[in-house]
């Protein structure tokens, strides 16, 4: 029957378009009708570009959230004994803290559930970074995953398809049609995967430059304030760390390197900058578990290998295997003596990203081997000719664009550069 | 491989998010791809909602339009020896200006070829109100459509698949995506499909008012120096004329009742309101076309009515046959003795959609015999107890919803209304 009422969505679409505030209920309902199919992706992708211009109020991105986290199922972990806490990165260059960072806290006494996905784009993923070791799985029933929080005291597997699903729906959408740079948008992507994840708390790494995806201080600190605050209202005790990713993290950047960098962070011999996030986060997830231990000396002292090693041979993986390695590689040299003054991180993540390193789709393999070696950091005083970059690759055709995309990558000065903080601030609830 | 370079479509909808102007080659891309199917639904939505947000430089529109026109054919209306001159209306409630505007026009000189469309909502079309008639059919192949035009001087049919297809797909997925009212979309999607159409000449009659699209003034007049410029860049001299649409145009609302307005209008007997804006753009038309007639006279002398018959007749219509009548018809009177101050027109036109006359969806049918008569009009006296308003249904259960919808309609006082003008300005090139 002809009506004035309008089609429920097209009403919402429009209502949010305006300006006007959405109730619990019309989101609740928005968010269950897209799951089920019942909205259309061409209808939310415009209610997507309509919440990019006009944002979401807190309340709305509260019942956003919660919305999403309702979508699926939400982990009980009541079974772990040990204080539960996981750690979430919005994504940098040669970032392999994860690694590192789980059996650390673990080697402490909480208990880390990670739940990680694949890379996109010219940032890695940390289960893409995991597949290069040798039988390694990343899929794991919810069983599994405590049972190894019980054991083993960390886990980095893939999330299930039964967590967040509304999520997985949305950012796939979000990623084809524009809609991925919009704060309510990530943070209520990555709030309630954290969320259905049943961890009781969260510490975010909110990276912060060029080869981050917030590269204005100001929309990161609104980031990780708009997640803290999410967290908390869920009943996630949640800190976030704002760090620099200006430069890349460590040397190393691709998947196979940087699991061996990451092995060599564990044995107490990391990058000193690696060194610092990780340990930065470490004490900030050890805080939050109400643990009183000093991740410091038990991160120099190779302490947490062991768990490491527990963690990947318990989802399979040969943590002695030798990881593959590339087929070709060949070097970026210093065209003039002076101080390494910049090293950008984009530019080095997209290199590594076009030698094989990471995907332009999400059906695209990814090369294990392929990456890329920082064989200087900012900071350091090179020579003209010196090798400052290794590029790896297993398909010699690679190397071209790869160079092309650092062309501009490197700044060398006559003065070194100004001593700039790795650990930017700290937002806590 | 792997690329910097993100797919040309979600680069082209972040550009437009971000304000950047596109360039021609960039527009025609986005409507020839989406046209073909290479633009996912999906990605257009999010586009036009970034549209919606940042409008369209005039640049930006002038290609848009051209590349919708382009996506399809242009008639050739080149065999037609009088000069060709078109109308189209914003939309209104008892707007059957088309049915007599077309034979008026053709019987003063000039060939008016009118491909219309179908109401949605509760405006009406003007082929919905035509096929009351029985036997008559909206679809004509341009061959017959150009015949017409040489023979009887004036059509009145359905656009053929192959004019602006990409309208047809981008005004499918507006409606269900809350990007309708857009302004450069708006014009854009009228004036493409009247650019290739083939007529020389257009006068475009822009509602103002309750019962419009378009219920500001100042959005109106920029509407309409739009669609004006567009026209007049595309080689179609175009006037736009700003009409009055706070209470319905004429007495009748619907389908056949309107065609039954239509007639009476024809031979002379037409409501004042309804004759003044017809007089008025058909003057305008007549103008474009540079025939010096007065349409006035022609309309009171009843000289039109022969075209009509025979522009019916040629579309298979029996101008005689008695029109479909409502089964039920109930009537709404004056709550109390004063001047008819108001008749809202929104309120009206949602009315008649209720009782059938109108279609929610697309691929509803709707009823030739439902609407609603005005039995009052603004201005006059009314006793308490006299009928204002007939309603007609054929299915009786229909009249509760259509009373809801005019329970706030009528506003009667105890001083006359201030005398508004119908026709409130005209915009030239």
């Amino acid at each position: 029957m002809p009506d004035l009422v309008m089609p429920d969505t097209v009403e919402l679409i429009r209502a949010k378009r305006d300006g006007r505030v959405l109730t619990d209920d019309e989101i609740r309902w928005l968010i269950a009708s897209y799951t089920d199919g019942t909205i259309a992706d061409e209808q939310m992708s415009a209610l997507l570009m309509a919440v990019y211009f006009r944002g979401l109020r807190p309340g709305e991105l509260r019942a956003w959230t919660a919305a999403m986290v309702s979508s699926g199922e939400r982990l009980d972990l009541g079974a772990v004994s040990a204080p539960t806490v996981d750690k979430h990165s919005t994504g940098g260059v040669g970032d392999k803290v994860s690694l590192i960072l789980a059996p650390l806290v673990a080697s402490c006494g909480a208990a880390v559930p990670q739940l990680s996905g694949r890379g996109l784009g010219h940032t890695g993923g940390t289960l893409d970074k995991l597949e290069a070791i040798p039988g390694w799985r990343a899929a794991l029933s919810a069983t599994e995953m405590i049972e190894m929080l019980i054991e083993v005291g960390c886990v980095i597997c893939a999330a299930g398809p039964g967590l967040a699903p509304a999520d997985r729906r949305l950012y796939a959408l979000r990623d084809v049609t524009g809609t991925v740079e919009s704060i309510p948008l990530i943070a209520s992507s990555i709030m309630s995967k954290k969320i259905a994840e049943g961890t009781a708390a969260l510490v975010l790494d909110v990276k912060v430059g060029s080869g981050a995806f917030m590269q204005e201080l100001a929309a990161a600190r609104l980031l990780a304030q708009t997640m803290v605050g999410l967290g908390g209202e869920a009943g996630v005790r949640t800190t976030a760390v704002l760090t620099s990713m200006d430069a890349p993290l460590g040397r190393a950047v691709g998947n196979a390197v940087v699991v061996e960098e990451a092995v060599a962070t564990l044995r107490g011999e990391g990058p000193p900058d690696l060194v610092e996030v990780t340990v930065a986060l470490a004490r900030e997830m050890l805080a939050l578990a109400g643990i009183d231990a000093d991740p410091a000396a038990a991160l120099a002292g190779g302490r947490a290998l062991g768990r490491y090693r527990a963690m990947i041979a318990a989802q399979g993986g040969d943590p002695d295997a030798e990881l593959p390695r590339a087929r070709h590689s060949e070097v970026v040299t210093a065209g003039q003596t002076g101080w390494l003054r910049g090293l950008d991180a984009r530019a080095v993540g997209v290199a590594a990203w076009r030698l094989g390193a990471g995907r332009a789709r999400k059906e695209d393999p990814v090369s294990p081997s392929a990456g890329v070696l920082c064989l200087a950091k900012p900071g350091e005083r090179v020579e003209a000719g010196q090798p400052l970059l290794e590029l790896r690759a297993d398909d010699g055709s690679r190397f071209a664009r790869a160079r092309e995309a650092l062309a501009s990558a490197v700044e060398i000065g006559r003065e070194p550069p100004a001593k700039a903080p790795l650990v930017i601030e700290r937002v806590s609830g």
